[in-house]
């Protein structure tokens, strides 16, 4: 197996740095948006696991990537909890619960076993490159379960937090998020990574208080699993100085820091800080850009490409096909 | 006058610290929108002297605050500059130019003597409360101009910054600000506030090849006409620490930023830093964080109290005052 995002988290010696894209399965993709015509919604795409397992491999084949990601969405821990997800055609997640935290559920990670199987597949079809599967971050979870969307601020979930009263509901989220994870590591995963995209929203004071605590927690809970961890927030220029000690492997970072002085400050490995916007751009510019990134990452060690976010669906497959060439083209010296 | 802003910027001795609120005169004052009503757009608004005189005062009488910041709009420099500028009803700004830099114009400061009058006017109405004058940065109003709207990440800009095309364009914004501030400063403005809201896209790189570059310039030349500068900027925890050589006298900062931290490390004055949703908040919850805020400032003087970023149209004028009130009611022991 090619174990080269292993090792570089480690700390090992490399002589290239290895590469996977965040939603590198995704619209942009002419043969993703194929096999997604085959369901009607989003959600039964996500549940239908044979569907599922073979979008999770298009990027082993498409892109020649480091690393596969297993192909699911976040909300998924919160249907068994009680919150309902549906997906409207062109539109973002919406979620349907009665509001009351008390109603809230322990769950099992049998409750989610598509996940399971979809992993499970995606080992048995391919012994290549690591599997990585990922959860959401118990902040970002309940900003959706209280806000649905970020796109007015998190005026619902911030309210619900300087109230006091959400407390009991983010340590039931990172208690149900350990066993999520617990279930996807004995189904075979060989990393974990926590996606925290709304803690950007957040006033350091209130990230401190509100996302970092519950963080913190959650990440020394599945350490314990003893699988590499990392942890991908976006608003990463302003907390990543609160993230000192998290006991994560791995801090995927966005284009706001300037990884240099982060990776000497840190004994983390560090992920990602490419603007993703690069992609909109020529060739010239993908090349120039990427190895403008690679040439100043101080270490020869414990880095990992990738964008500062996900990939776009209207990016293009070539284009992301040559960002990935030039990443495995590139020798540490 | 009352030049409790002034002083607290010079760092002399203050019992309590300065406050006004960005987009104070805006449409969450029933006696503002009972002004915008008698014009139809809001171009002819901006430029109806008398009206906007009357916005400004608004603040003045309604919430007693330490300043009044003129009522404009930062995209009035761009028209002399051959940018016509349109705003739909409930939208945002639209802008229509040919998209050649070549054609872009020089400024005289008389090309938008509505401005000064508008000054003149707020001047001449009271004297109890410094006057500030106000421009958008730099890179801001670059990416008005090739993107006209934040929503899609400044795609076109960073294209174009990246492709080497926008340096002149930058420069002859820097020129016809410097110029465009200078009437401001002639006409009677106590104090000067440049707006860069739009940074807040840009990965730390750009931020310094492409913003902060033609910022130190351009605050350069603007400080030698002698009247305090306050730089406001979003993405304040990312790019502060790009920050510390600029020459302004003050730094406004979003909720991002650890305000005790920077205030510890940087010679600057700071100003802002709560969380503008605060105020959807209750008033118990409005009167603590803002304490909260005010017995963590480390200096007994040099900051300016304000929020994160403008007042939002759904706001209520009466949490408003009362968190001018609090404000003014703290005590610096």
């Amino acid at each position: 197996m090619n174990d080269l995002i292993l090792r570089s988290i480690r700390g090992e010696k490399i002589d290239r740095f290895p590469v996977w894209l965040m939603r590198q399965a995704g619209r942009y993709m002419p043969q993703y948006r194929e096999l997604r015509e085959k369901e009607r919604d989003f959600v039964s795409f996500y549940k239908n696991v044979d569907l599922s397992v073979k979008a999770s491999l298009l990027p082993l084949e498409l892109l020649e990537v480091d690393a596969l990601i297993i192909f699911s969405d976040i909300l998924v821990p919160l249907e068994p909890m009680g919150v309902e997800v549906r997906f409207e055609e062109g539109e973002g997640p919406k979620l349907y619960w009665d509001g009351n935290f008390k109603s809230l559920k322990r769950i099992s990670y049998e409750d989610t076993s598509f996940v399971l199987e979809i992993i499970r597949g995606v080992k048995a079809s391919q012994s290549e490159v690591p599997v990585i599967g990922f959860c959401g971050g118990p902040f970002t979870l309940l900003s959706y379960m209280l806000d649905g969307s970020p796109h007015k601020g998190l005026r619902n979930t911030k309210l619900c937090l300087w109230s006091g009263e959400c407390k009991q509901a983010l340590g039931l989220l990172v208690e149900n998020l350990v066993e999520y994870v617990k279930g996807q590591i004995l189904a075979g995963v060989d990393l974990i990574q926590v996606f925290d995209s709304w803690v950007l929203h957040l006033s350091y004071e209130d990230f401190e208080d509100y996302a970092n605590v519950y963080l913190k927690d959650f990440i020394k809970s599945i350490k314990e699993f003893n699988v590499p961890v990392i942890y991908f927030f976006r608003g990463s220029g302003s907390f990543l100085k609160a993230l000192k000690d998290l006991p994560a492997d791995c801090i995927s970072v966005d284009w706001t820091v300037d990884i240099v002085e982060s990776m000497e400050v840190y004994s983390h490995a560090f992920q990602g800080n490419l603007d993703p916007y690069v992609l909109y751009a020529d060739l010239e510019t993908i090349r120039r850009k990427t190895l403008d990134l690679l040439r100043c990452i101080p270490r020869k060690t414990r880095y990992v490409f990738n964008l500062g976010h996900g990939l776009m669906p209207d990016m293009e497959l070539e284009k992301v096909k040559y960002l990935v060439q030039v990443v495995k083209s590139y020798r540490i010296a």
